[in-house]
Order: C-alpha cells, then sequence, then structure tokens
C-alpha cells in the first residue's frame, strides 16, 4: 500500500518535472536550412571549386542524404561520426544529419588512426560517414556502420522522409573532440543553442551585409570552420569553401567572389599578403578575422597598409568559435589584447578565488549561451571546468581598465601549429610510452611557417636510442603536425619545488646540447 | 508518518523540479544597456530633440534613475507602470527598471482616465511613472505610489546601486495591454527572450550595418515603439526619437542625420511623400518599414518611383512587433502579401481543424521565441489563444504556393486607425452603457488621413436620443481615437442565422440612411 502510494506519488512528479521542463524555456526554432530554404531559396548557399548552390538547392541534396542515410538505418538521436574533407558532401551530410535529429561527431582527418580509433570508441558511434581516401585510417570499427560518401547515389527512388521541423536549442547538435591538460581527448557537446548564439553574436558584433560572402578554407571538423557553414544557413550568406588553405586561391577567390569576410590564423595571412606582394585587395573585404592568438605588430602594420581590417578574435571548440574580438579601430592602440566579450557573453578573470583587478593576472573564465554545457561522459572533467555558471578556460590572462582581454598564457602550455591546437601533455604520453624513455617534456619553438612547431627533450633510461626511431615511433600513434619536428635528449628536465615540469623552462635547454 | 513521507517525498520533488528548472535551459544574456556600454561606450545610442548621448551616456543616466527609484522604494519584482511620452526621460526609465530587475507595463497615453484606472487596477501595480501632464488622468490610483519624472533630480547624492547583472530570457520585462474579441483589455506578458528574438530575427531579415540609424515615431508604450529602443541597445544602433509623428520633422530627420530605418503606418507614409513633393530621400535611407495592414498599389508605385525601399510587416503585441515581412523586391509582384514569417519564426494556416492547403483560407497561427507565453492573470484566454505551442492571431488569411501571406480580414473585424488598434466590441460595449441604447454595432469606414475610423450603429430603445449626446459619452469612457466619427441611427442590426453580429454588413446601411 505504502509502495503504491510512493509509486503514484513519484508518477505524479515526473509527470510534474516534464511538464515543468516543457514549460521551461525550451526554445525551438525551425530547422535552420528548411527554414532559409523557404524565406531565400534562391539565394547563393555555397560555392565550392567554382560550383553554385542556392539554399533551395542545398536543402534539397541534404534531403536527398537525410532519405539515403535513412534508408542505410540512420535514426534520430543516432551517434553518427564524420571523417570528411571540406567538400560538398561534407557540408550535405552535415545538415542531412540534422534533418534527421542525429547527433554529429566530427573528426579530425589528420589524426594518426591510433587516435581516431580511441575516439571512435569513446563516441560510441553508431555510423561513421567517410570517404574512401581515408579507408586506412578507420580501424577497429566494432558495431558502427561504416557509409563512404561517394557510394551515396545522388539519384534516389522516391522514398518518403520528413526532416525535423525543429532544432531545440539545448539539444546537442556536434560533438569535437579537444585534448588538454591530461593530454586526453575530451568530447565537447555543442548544443544548436551554442551554435546560434555564436553565430548571433558575431553578428551583432560584425554587422550584417546583404552582400556579405564568408571564405572558409578551416576545416570544418573544427568549429572554426563548421561555425562558417552555421552562420552561411542561418544568416542565408553565401560561403565560399576550400578544401584547404592554398594562398592563391584564397587571393584570387577574394577578388572573383567579391568576398567580404575570411577567417585566417596569423601563419595564413602572412602568407596571403606575401603572394598579394604589391597588389590591393578589393574595398568589399571588410574583415579579415584573425583566429589562433595575438598578432605580431608588423603584420597589423602591413595590414593596415593595405586597408584590411583585421579583427582578432579569441575562441576555442568549448565556446562554439569567437567569444572575445578586438575591432580593427583598436587594432595597433590595444596591441597584443584579443578584444571585448561578445554581446551575448561574458568574460572575468578570477585569482585567488576572487574577480581579479584591473591589470590584475588570472584565469581567464567565460560565461554565455554559445557555451558549452560540458564534456560527454567526463562528469568529473565537466564539474572541475566549470565554478557557478562560468567556464574556466585554463588561459591565463587579464583585463586593462577599459575591460579588453589580454592573454598571458594560453592553457596547458598550449601550442599554436598553423591554426591546430597540439597539447604537449598529449605527446609527452606517447614519447613515455616508449621503454627506452624514462620521462619527457615538449613545447613549441618558433617557427616561419606555422607560428609554432613542437619540439620534445627526453630523458632516457640506460638504453642508447636515436632519434629517428622515437620518431617514427611518435608517426605511429600521433597525427603528423603533432610529432615533434626535433627531440633533444637532456639529463634532467626543469621542474618547480613541487616537481611540476616547467615547459616554459624547456627551450633554455636547447643552448646546453 | 505517512503525511511525513508525502512531505519528504514532496521536498524532495521540489528539489528535483527546481533542479530540473535549474537545469533546463534558464539561459541569461547580459544586462543589456549595461554590457552595450562596455562594449561600445562612446557609440551614439539616442537622438531627442537633437541632443545626442552615447550609450555610455545613457547607461550613467539610467543607473541614476535607478538608484533614484530605489530611493523611492522600487525593488526587484515590482510591477512599475509606464504612463509617459515619447520623451529621453522615458527611455532612461525603460532601463532603469531593468536595471533595478522590475517589470514595467505599458499604459497607451492616448486612452480615457476611466480606460486607465481599470487598467491601473489589473495590472496590480505597485509603482506608477508618470509626467505632470497626464496628472488629471490619474485616478484612483489604490495603493500604487505615482512618481512624476519631474521630480526625479538629475544630480544625485552618491547611493550604492548595483545593476543587474543578467537578464534571464524567460523573465517577463514588460507588460502590455491590447483588447480583442471581448473588448476587454488583456495584459500581454512580454519576456526579455521575446523581445531578443524579435530584434534578432528582424536583425536577419534587415541586415545590420555599421551606419544605421532607426527613426522612431511610434509610441514607445506601443510594441512598434519599445521594440526599436531595445534594438538599437541590442544592436549597437543609434536610434532617433521623436515625440509623435510629424511628417517635416521626419523627412529633415532622415537627412540631417542620415537615417537608413524608419518604422511607419501606411497614413504616415502618405504624408511623408506628400511633404516631400519631388525631392528625393537621400540614399542612405534602407528601409522604410511599413506594419499596419497592407499598403495600397499607387503608394508602393509612388515609393518605388522615389526609390524608397518598402518592407511590409504583420505583427502584434502578442510577437513583440512583426513577425511576417515582405522584401521590397516582392512588393508589386506580391501586392496585398505580408510576407515570409521571419527566421526564427513560423506561420501555419489553420482550417476545419488541419493545417490549410496553399490559397485555401483560415486562421493564421503563429509560433517563435517572440510569441508571448500569454495574458496575465488570464487564464482561459491564454488557453483558447494557444493550441499545440501555437498562437491563434485570429486573423484569417492564406498562404500561397510559395509561402507568401495574405492577411484577408484582422481579428475580431479590428480596424486600424492611424497605426492604433481599435476593437469594434470595446466601443460596443460603451454605447451600450447608455440607458437609451438597446444595441449597437461598430466598424471602420475609409479615412483620407487616418486609414480608417471608427462608425456607430445603434438601435434604441423607445426613447429619444441625439447623436452628439452620444459622442459625448463616449467621449466620457474612451480614447478620443476610439470615438465613433459618427453614428447612425437604424431599426435593427444585420445578424446571422446564429444571431452573430455581422460588422463588415454594417456598412451597407449607410445608404438606407
Amino acid at each position: 500500500m505504502k509502495l503504491d502510494k510512493l509509486f503514484i506519488c513519484q508518477a505524479f512528479f515526473l509527470y510534474r518535472n516534464r511538464k515543468s521542463e516543457m514549460k521551461m524555456e525550451q526554445t525551438q526554432l525551425p530547422n535552420w536550412l528548411k527554414k532559409r530554404a523557404e524565406v531565400t531559396p534562391n539565394r547563393i548557399a555555397l560555392i565550392v571549386r567554382d560550383e553554385s548552390y542556392t539554399f533551395g538547392q542545398l536543402y534539397a541534396y541534404s534531403l536527398e542524404y537525410s532519405r539515403k542515410f535513412n534508408q542505410f538505418g540512420i535514426r534520430k538521436g543516432n551517434k553518427v561520426g564524420l571523417l570528411l574533407s571540406n567538400r560538398f558532401e561534407m557540408v550535405v551530410a552535415i545538415h542531412a544529419i540534422m534533418n534527421i535529429g542525429g547527433e554529429l561527431i566530427l573528426f579530425n582527418t589528420r589524426l594518426s588512426s591510433n587516435e581516431l580509433s580511441w575516439q571512435f570508441q569513446d563516441s560510441e558511434l553508431d555510423f561513421l560517414l567517410s570517404e574512401e581516401k581515408y579507408g586506412d585510417m578507420i580501424q577497429e570499427m566494432n558495431s558502427a556502420k561504416v557509409i563512404f560518401v561517394e557510394n551515396v547515389p545522388s539519384l534516389l527512388e522516391n522514398d518518403e522522409f520528413v526532416a525535423v521541423e525543429e532544432f531545440t536549442l539545448n539539444q546537442i547538435a556536434t560533438i569535437m573532440y579537444t585534448s588538454g591538460t591530461s593530454g586526453f581527448p575530451k568530447a565537447v557537446e555543442q548544443s544548436y543553442g551554442n551554435h546560434w548564439y555564436s553565430a548571433v553574436g558575431s553578428m551583432l558584433n560584425l554587422g550584417l551585409q546583404e552582400n556579405d560572402r564568408w571564405l572558409c578554407t578551416m576545416p570544418l571538423f573544427h568549429i572554426s570552420g563548421l561555425s562558417i557553414i552555421l552562420r552561411g544557413v542561418i544568416y542565408g550568406m553565401t560561403v565560399i569553401l576550400h578544401e584547404q588553405f592554398q594562398e592563391e586561391r584564397v587571393n584570387r577567390d577574394i577578388v572573383k567572389y567579391e568576398v567580404t569576410i575570411v577567417s585566417v590564423v596569423t601563419t595564413m595571412l602572412n602568407r596571403l599578403l606575401e603572394q598579394m606582394k604589391e597588389k590591393e585587395y578589393p574595398s568589399s573585404l571588410r574583415c579579415m578575422l584573425l583566429g589562433g592568438g595575438p598578432a605580431p605588430l608588423p603584420l597589423l602594420e602591413k595590414c593596415r597598409e593595405k586597408g584590411i581590417p583585421v579583427y582578432q578574435t579569441y575562441g576555442m571548440t568549448e565556446t562554439a568559435s569567437q567569444i572575445v574580438t578586438l575591432s580593427p579601430e583598436y587594432s595597433i592602440e590595444k596591441l597584443g589584447s584579443a578584444g571585448k566579450a561578445l554581446f551575448s557573453a561574458q568574460i572575468m578573470i578570477h585569482y585567488d578565488g576572487r574577480e581579479a583587478k584591473a591589470n590584475e593576472i588570472g584565469e581567464i573564465l567565460v560565461k554565455g549561451p554559445n557555451v558549452t554545457k560540458g564534456y560527454r561522459n567526463r562528469k568529473t572533467e565537466t564539474e572541475l571546468a566549470f565554478e557557478n555558471g562560468w567556464f574556466k578556460t585554463g588561459d591565463m590572462g587579464y583585463l586593462d581598465e577599459e575591460g579588453f582581454l589580454y592573454v598571458v598564457d594560453r592553457r596547458s602550455d598550449l601550442i599554436i601549429s598553423g591554426g591546430e591546437n597540439i597539447y604537449p601533455a598529449e605527446i609527452e604520453a606517447i614519447l613515455m610510452k616508449h621503454e627506452a624513455v624514462f620521462e619527457a617534456g615538449v613545447t613549441g619553438c618558433a617557427d616561419d611557417k606555422w607560428g609554432e612547431v613542437p619540439v620534445a627533450f627526453a630523458v632516457l633510461q640506460n638504453n642508447v636510442l636515436e632519434k629517428d626511431e622515437l620518431i617514427n615511433f611518435c608517426k605511429k600513434y600521433l597525427a603528423s603536425y603533432k610529432v615533434p619536428r626535433d627531440i633533444y635528449f637532456v639529463e634532467e628536465l626543469p621542474r618547480n619545488s613541487a616537481n611540476k615540469l616547467l615547459r616554459r623552462d624547456l627551450k633554455k635547454l636547447i643552448r646546453k646540447d
């Protein structure tokens, strides 16, 4: 009898719970691409390899893919991995899975097959969409079905398929892996709301013009690339998509397509300017969005001479792209600053358990509806990453009197190499796997082409070991951009009194060699 | 013992409920004006009577007001009425109350004191902010304190006041009264989220340029006016505020301040063009946002000749302004259409319990995060107004094959007179209050200046009654724009078989007289 009552009571409160959830702000928006195809069907959505597609066409393609994927067995709620290069089919596949209501897990195609295997397992994939050139990379898929986009015919029988009508903002749309202090990748959950607020925040900062065309050379498996594709659909804006960064093509297309916005990192911007030589950019180019750390003065001055408006930005996978930006009018005056938080977001500097004063260095905390709710299946890491609703970036910095952010030290001694984030701990863990290595430390060294490259320092066991052997060992486990450019064998690593590795002091060891 | 358990059980589930609410998408954004003053303090926020105020200054003023209001006793959660004209102090007061976390109830200053008294009572005001010229209108305030903005000194002692840091999107920001079929005003709750999504939806449609300046001649107590003020802060855009519509001043300021966007209704646009005569508008004017019903072809053609881009819109208090708009490129081709739903919103035509086919007339239903959650303290009316999350506008219309909306009949035979909504039922109720009137019907008649004006038809008791006496009677209870322009005494009113008044047939009676 008592039990009965309890059950009724539970049932009632579960119902209340559900009702309260329903009543709560379960904000929904129309399916973005579907809606966009209704509102402006004839606008150009995408230009890839000089082929143009309208929003109407892009949606039609995405429906065809959805139907086909549905035939393959993909259903609402399925976890669908993407291991694809920047190609038309990747954009279509992203929208097709959103039409079905599946979750997208975007994998970095530059990872080693070992790294990929680990992420495939961790993400509990139901399906993997890939292309034939990555066939070798796909090992140990267990239960997940693999579909190569080359095998998705472009004409299909008229099978019934009804796209999801609405996106719920707190539903997870995409997942991307990011490493961190631990060196182990974590799956960042990005909701539809995170992407929406990221797009809106960027628009409130940069404005939105009828003639806007955003050139994307960033990989779509990174948030810097994916966010451009999603903005395109939300804004009704043309995106010009390149498979990869090639300075000649970028400079050509900026002129050819009257591009208004380009996303770059420092090394790309350098290469663009070099290739451009004395030539001028057209006045239609209204924004060079520069990520991946503060730009050096000579580069900014060169851009000013050429009349290129540079917007520096700071952001990460966890913030669904930019969260802080510096407008061109401040780029020289506030040299080295990342700017101010976007309208919908906030920054705080945390020092010694309190909010830091102006110019006081502390950890950078961010907050806003574009910030992830956490890491999938990593309760502890998620709890550690948040404090009172603020996300702890792990980066160190300060705000000046006017509220401009200066990032003084990236999280976990992060190395940024050609726009890719490299976490030293991840490489160190691999080096230490080798039986001859006693301990190892990795840091970034300046590089003309990539900005930074990783360099390793190893203390050996008694054994003798060739540098090349250890580098080859790394190649087995790591994406090539993470493989140390050089390895120094040293007697000991610099550590502080608490025995913590001082990565910034590693470089000093080079002279001794 | 059993009771104890039940309490524990309840407490537990209340806790769970609260937790689930906390975890649910309680989206928060930074306090809009505070944040705007941090991001772009030196941009011009507002121009009133040729005085300019930056966002930094506007925020400083709003803080001063917040402090003073706080001294007057206004606290978070208080219901604060506003009976004010379009003046600087009204804008400041709106932000000041938002800083405190109070709810704003905006009253139409053109209402009669009888109408106002009713709304003051219904809204359970804690405070009323007004100005001396409306002193006579404020009767029977009961417990609410009245503050005249003239008595708020501009310099105050340095009293501590901390503005609300964040706005929660599902929190109620403002309340506006709208009448309806019943003829009784209902309090529409507008949340911060409603306003936010309205602003974002408009931006996705119209774009956002650095030089944008929006001219507002609409009263701020209407959503058409208030939404411009809020967009200004969210976009970081200059608003030029006029106390009222005067065609010479509007035309002068469009040139003087290089205005890019103006909100108008048909009658205003006619008067603007007439006053402008042969002169041209500057090319900076990129959008004439036209509300209040479809525009006639000659007017649209005149605008096209003059190169004025007209965006027709459809919206209401319940949708926090525009929800459907027609772009200029379609204004002639889709003559009479209100356009398509904004990106974040949806329209559906409902006929006979199902979704209507193309070109089939039915009730217009709308949905989106800009749509109100309902009417305060009117559970029944709220439940009747919604169906499966869709808001039933009461307006009739259809969608063509391409999804363009055509409104064929406004809700409750709505009369739109110079941008003000007039509900016949409200006037009929007043007429029938008079002892000599047996029954009454009201409809709109075309008017050169106002678009439409209300005209009444009355069936008398045995008594004899002068027309003027009845008109004077109406003036006691109704805002002057609602007072019938003319009254016809008739023998009976047109009714259908169910005895329902056929307001559209009233006009036919005029010829008989």
